[in-house]
């Protein structure tokens, strides 16, 4: 294959930085020869997937002491050879191992080369491999499930049933294409639109699964809105800190840095970078501007965060409701609002005039902080998810089924202006053209290279 | 022993962060029972040092596929049955994973637990578990070399060496001891001065070497003096720089980052905080200055900076260099002279009056930073690192050696003075149980505690 090199790659595989161990990959066909010039133990004579420890020396210099695990391909992630120095955790060392392998010949791997040899290896799909990264990235129970299913093959099965729907159909129109001269209809009509309607019900699923998937991966967008007085940094500051206190229980494991982002319930939550709203001294006032109708509409959820030491507070809320309410698209939109500073009023809180879910809260002393997290994990539909049905999460395969839509729509219209079978089949070929790129049985050089960049060095 | 609890612990053992793999270790004596309860294979009945691949689960749910390799003990890093699960290097598989074998009756381990675990087990010594964490943090070549040394046993066979002269000395003392009733002398005195004298060259060897290596394993400290103008952090900077160039030919490692340090011809060069002597206008007129007095103090290397624009560079020249020479303590300090700004002078420089070494720079364009790198290298001794003698690193052994050979002093003393034999043996036990401490033959839970606390989480 044209994108595959056949030479030896290394890299480290474990994250940068001091550690007690790390961990360097080698793989290609010259990995056992180049890992024994380093070692000082022979390995080809030993059996797969087996550890050895020894050193590894240049000349006489030892430069550390190391476990070595062999793989022989093809039964190793890239399908080829390899070898994985666990090594002191020492950058210097890492450093020098690395250093000697590049002076043994070997190249130091792209992002996702090995990825991508197991890929060209037939290993996995192009879906599954894709998944990986996803898996990588994963960082809440919702994008974990949906890249763990898509990585063990459950999207490409989909995908697969899909393309044989639309090879039976395609079978029987270039049937009927056999027999032209003849001008016979030879393919039952009523049979070829049931075939086509059950290909496009089930890519409209996969398409609009897309909508949930997308905001599971990348966390729900959630805009705090209202007036700068209202507390919301002090409410963003209660709802993360919570969470760190959560998360920190276990030792040794250190979260990427928390930025605006939780997870609730194995959803991740992401405050979209509301500053333009977050600025205005006024919401009503203020919701007229371009830029701050901008940042609220990408959010699936709103938090209208309202003062009740404001006197005025409910008549603002009503009008500020009335406005958020108009922002497109209407329908994906949930808004809560938020009776902030509970604390500091007497009294119970008159929520008559409130045409919306309302909590009152105190951001400062943290009251009703626990029942606004439940509340937003409601409100997120994981049906879905929790079917094990298949949902889409990438937009490069978003984008894939909407073009094989756009074809199969070709289809149907020539099927039903009875125009000729020759051209059904090309349109039905295009379909089957954008769904092959999702599993890689299509591709290209320059999409495999734009796939791969975005993975990790050493995956 | 008190100090080695008996159950079974986990940890991440590379560094923290996405990537493209993780591995959690985990040792004790349920390791293997612990793992094949989340594990989809049997581990127990598999040979020590083999790979398996499988899934990672919680009940049905699919954690992750992982690779895993047990290690029977005692033929592992602890001494224990430990098994090593390679995951994919997401922060929130490892966490579950971790919360998985926390829930199987796993421990979090502490830092250093694994270590601690090959000393009591009999892996490893003490200096030689010190020298772990030193390789690990070992950021040049020279720290590395000490380190590595240190590990293999080099630093403890040469105590044993000390031990062994200072037993035979006692058993001398003591056979005196036994017939002491009868008032002989058994022991030749001149036998005993000659083992004692033995064992205080090797000791006092021992002493010295830490000055170096200390230098060595922290980086040499170097002092950048000179008026504000003379372009202090231009200079910085041209160093740096240069180096960063150097250390960015590998992809895929990312050195820690590299503030005001470099490593040339494989030595650490520290740049120490001169932010007193930074501030100052005049280096003559304030050196008198305690706190400026005291930072370049603990130089080794003073680069004093002047400026080639200022008419009177050498006469000021002149005067700072016999201030600076003036420093404690004085032997052990190297003055360079850097004639800066030879860009913007015409004519050759006259040198005549400066008494130290001078090179004439341009810190702005670079010209002889290439040369101050070779100077600063040629500076450092390093004849003891290459004959492989054995250098000390650590403060806590330097201590240790300082208590042994004080003890010395007593029995030299007592030696000449002929006090009682029982009195000489009490000093000599003195100096055993110190040169001991330094490989754990005789050691405190606390002196551990305080060892093992300073490693990583993992190792």
């Amino acid at each position: 294959m044209l994108y595959l090199n056949d030479d030896t790659i290394c890299a480290l595989s474990t994250a940068p930085g001091t550690a007690a161990i790390a961990v360097i990959r080698i793989s290609g066909k010259e990995a056992f020869m180049m890992a024994e010039a380093i070692f000082s133990k022979t390995l080809q004579d030993k059996r797969s997937h087996t550890t050895h420890f020894g050193q590894i020396r240049n000349d006489e210099h030892i430069i550390d002491e190391v476990l070595i695990s062999i793989f022989k391909g093809p039964a190793s992630y890239t399908g080829e050879d390899t070898v994985e120095i666990a090594c002191h955790g020492s950058p210097y060392i890492q450093q020098e191992i690395l250093k000697l392998l590049i002076a043994y010949g070997c190249r130091m791997a792209t992002a996702g080369e090995y990825s991508l040899r197991a890929f060209a290896n037939g290993k996995m799909d192009l879906s599954q491999a894709e998944a990986v990264a996803d898996l990588i990235a994963s960082n809440s129970a919702a994008s974990h499930t949906m890249a763990m299913h898509q990585m063990k093959g459950g999207f490409s099965k989909e995908i697969g049933i899909l393309r044989e729907k639309l090879i039976d159909f395609a079978s029987l129109i270039e049937l009927e294409l056999d027999f032209a001269e003849e001008d016979v209809e030879f393919a039952d009509r009523t049979a070829l639109s049931s075939l086509l309607n059950e290909a496009i019900t089930l890519i409209d699923r996969l398409i609009h699964s897309f909508s949930v998937g997308n905001v599971l991966k990348n966390g729900i967008p959630v805009a705090i809105v209202g007036a700068p007085n209202a507390g919301k940094s002090t409410l963003l500051n209660a709802l993360l800190n919570e969470e760190r206190a959560i998360v920190s229980n276990i030792a040794g494991t250190t979260r990427d840095a928390i930025e605006d982002e939780m997870i609730i319930d194995g959803i991740a939550f992401r405050f979209i970078d509301t500053a333009g709203i977050r600025d205005t001294t006024d919401i009503i006032e203020n919701l007229g501007i371009e830029k701050t109708y901008e940042k609220a509409r990408q959010a699936r959820i709103i938090l209208y965060l309202t003062d009740l030491t404001d006197p005025h507070w409910s008549d603002k809320a009503v009008k500020g409701i009335a406005l958020l309410r108009e922002l497109e698209p209407r329908e994906e939109k949930e808004i809560i609002v938020l009776a902030n500073k509970m604390d500091e009023v007497s009294g119970s809180v008159d929520t008559q005039q409130i045409d919306a879910r309302l909590l009152s809260i105190s951001a400062k002393n943290g009251q009703g902080i626990e029942e606004l997290r439940s509340l937003l994990s409601e409100k997120v539909n994981l049906g879905e998810l929790h079917s094990g049905q298949v949902i889409v999460t990438n937009t490069r395969h978003y984008e894939a089924l909407l073009h094989a839509r756009t074809a199969l729509n070709h289809v149907n219209t020539g099927l039903n202006d009875r125009i000729s079978g020759d051209l059904v089949a090309m349109d039905i070929r295009q379909a089957l053209h954008h769904l092959g790129s999702i599993t890689g049985q299509i591709t290209t050089e320059d999409l495999l290279g734009s796939i791969f960049s975005r993975f990790c060095i050493g995956k």
